[in-house]
């Protein structure tokens, strides 16, 4: 391990000691609906529902339990604009230490509410990560705050590697866990973890197609990196995953796999739909492996690992509305009428008597080649099902309506 | 109890020892944003996350175990076009029994998919919950098999009873308890049990404004019911509550209190942003009461019951759009411009120069009382907060535009 201290066994039972009573107690659920869509036994380990909302406040708690034992005011500092900040932020008020967080100034004003929320001191610096880390870096100089890594950390891998006791402790028969894979931090310690505890476990890393640079790490057996990260699963958008992480992973992991942004947002959807829960999309990439049997899942017994819930409102509307439009409970489409009194009457009429809720009309008389005396129309539609659009269309057209649609 | 056979505390606990390893067990979660919202020390059972998304299969399955043990194959049949529904058709698949399932016509597709899924045989018959009754009863003639009544049944009450076992194991120190309440099995059931367990815990039953046939109920201790039941709390939507569950509410509950549509919205909002779950209104009227001040919670131990998670996505996303604009992250407003090339330039170079993003643009020329070389322009923006909205709105009135918000 790179002269580096290396995380032991005790690390972890120790750090799950500390966390015990601390964080919720969220037990490993069955999934009737996911074990169909899979074809596996599927289970899953809830840390969008943890406190702050995802795992990453165990290995900020772990890595500020100790600093706090061996000072008398501990002071942190972290650079984040997402789930770590929340993290180090909530574990800093719960264990008495002071936080200081730096995040880029784009950061969606929800998630720097929260933060400050939990007690934190929040400076707005710059307009990425890499400038919030330099700042992280000049604060640390001047204050003597200790820097929390959001993941290239022996103590904060032992911190994420909690999550793997609670899974070994409900689920000792499991076959397969999934892991969301960015930084590497949740990936190692989980990996470590159960391959010190039970080996015949395979243990596999799921990353988005456009962040791939653990994988090719994983592949490669170097630390590799990418010059763009491109998903819209910002919590695992890593272009350069740690050293000490990748260690671990090349030496325990047993494979590596990458899931689409498509793939994602229909695994969100599922997930809001079918469990009820929100989840974000870097957490519900281990379920979209599954569902895509991107790993070896048929009759197998198999964990997917959510990482996280903190996803933006206005980003579940998109992810719904495209959901909608996919499986045909929303339909957009544009048709052309005569542009005389009564037009629009008569075709209303056809599409309530279907039993169809119009949402939005535009009426559109200037397009090109469209007859004078024509109007275009650009309809949306509230409809029960794929099955019911079609019927909606064919009774159009049998009306004389020609139907384009639209997405 | 006018003759019936009353629910004995036996019964409930046989009940819950059948529902052990059945059922998901979630523990009662702390909640530190709706504490701090609230100003009490606020907890959730969140049965929005059991088996078929609500607490309903509970009394489903006490009641469809006891046919089992009597019956070599047992006949189940339910009018439902909701949780009970699913309920009914969960326990029969899980318990070997039969389930005939009417739903009234206009049921979402989503619902009777989800309820087909558990093996039961769909009916879809009338156009409201009475026809589709009506048809239940002739089924049951016809067939023989058992009715499982949604709430006026004492099996079914002593198995919503169950989850005040687990609230009580968990939160011994539970101050206030509150309930949703529609027909009154889920609060009948939980009142009596905690009456009998631990007097000193109040239990307050939480209806919608608009569908408040118990609450009259309550208050006049008799019972009332009402001729609409207008409310986007579907779930508790019940014009006529039942004979023996109010017989228990008003023996032993403490108070009835009501609810708006707004206030349950919101608090759905709140939900899946702060605890990255989806609940339905039914579920979220516990939490609203909470929020609003509808018992007396101040300082207080509460556990707020969320009884369902099954929303409609399209609703969610309804109810996550009407937030945006609330909170100030999404504007609609109107502004006129001149009706001339590099007008729309101008002004998006303005919107842009101030971060917002446009999302929405009509442009229309056709208003009455609007200058011929005029043209009015309806547009939406996503903001980061109410705050920037009106940084917006102060730059466009600079640069000229007189600006009229719209919602």
């Amino acid at each position: 391990m790179k002269g580096l201290t290396p995380v032991h066994l005790k690390d972890i039972e120790r750090a799950h000691a500390a966390l015990r009573g601390v964080l919720h107690d969220i037990p490993v659920s069955s999934s009737r609906t996911f074990s169909q869509l899979s074809g596996a036994d599927l289970f899953l380990k809830c840390e969008n529902l943890q406190k702050t909302g995802s795992f990453k406040v165990r290995g900020a708690y772990n890595k500020i339990i100790r600093l706090t034992r061996e000072t008398e005011r501990a002071q942190v500092i972290a650079a984040s604009a997402g789930n770590h900040a929340q993290g180090v932020a909530w574990s800093a008020a719960k264990l008495g230490a002071d936080a200081v967080i730096v995040m880029p100034e784009g950061t969606p004003i929800a998630k720097v509410q929260a933060t400050e929320g939990y007690g934190a001191k929040i400076i707005l610096h710059g307009g990425c990560y890499d400038d919030a880390y330099a700042k992280a870096c000049e604060v640390m100089e001047e204050t003597g705050a200790e820097f929390v890594h959001p993941f290239d950390d022996e103590e904060v891998i032992a911190g994420q590697a909690t999550v793997a006791v609670e899974i070994l402790k409900d689920m000792p028969t499991a076959d397969v866990v999934l892991v969301p894979a960015g930084g590497g931090g949740l990936l190692a310690g989980i990996a470590y973890y159960i391959k010190q505890i039970n080996p015949r476990i395979r243990v596999v890393g799921v990353q988005a197609e456009g962040a791939d640079a653990i994988v090719r790490s994983f592949r490669t057996r170097s630390l590799s990196e990418t010059d763009t990260a491109q998903t819209i699963a910002d919590g695992i958008a890593v272009k350069r995953p740690g050293a000490i992480t990748t260690d671990y992973i090349n030496k325990y992991v047993d494979d590596m796999v990458t899931v689409s942004d498509d793939e994602i947002a229909e695994a969100i959807l599922l997930l809001l739909e079918r469990h009820k829960m929100a989840v974000e999309p870097a957490g519900a990439a281990s379920l979209a492996a599954a569902l895509h049997q991107r790993a070896d899942v048929a009759g197998k017994r198999i964990v997917c690992l959510l990482s996280g819930g903190n996803i933006d409102v206005s980003f579940i509307q998109k992810i719904v509305e495209k959901g909608l439009i996919t499986r045909g409970r929303l339909m957009k489409f544009r048709t052309i009428m005569p542009d005389v009194p009564g037009s629009l009457g008569r075709f209303s009429t056809i599409v309530s008597e279907c039993r169809a809720n119009i949402i939005m009309v535009q009426h559109d008389r200037l397009s090109t080649g469209l007859s004078l005396s024509d109007a275009i129309l650009h309809v949306a539609c509230e409809l029960a099902s794929m099955e019911h659009g079609r019927e909606l269309v064919a009774r159009l057209e049998q009306a004389g309506y020609e139907i384009v649609l639209e997405s």
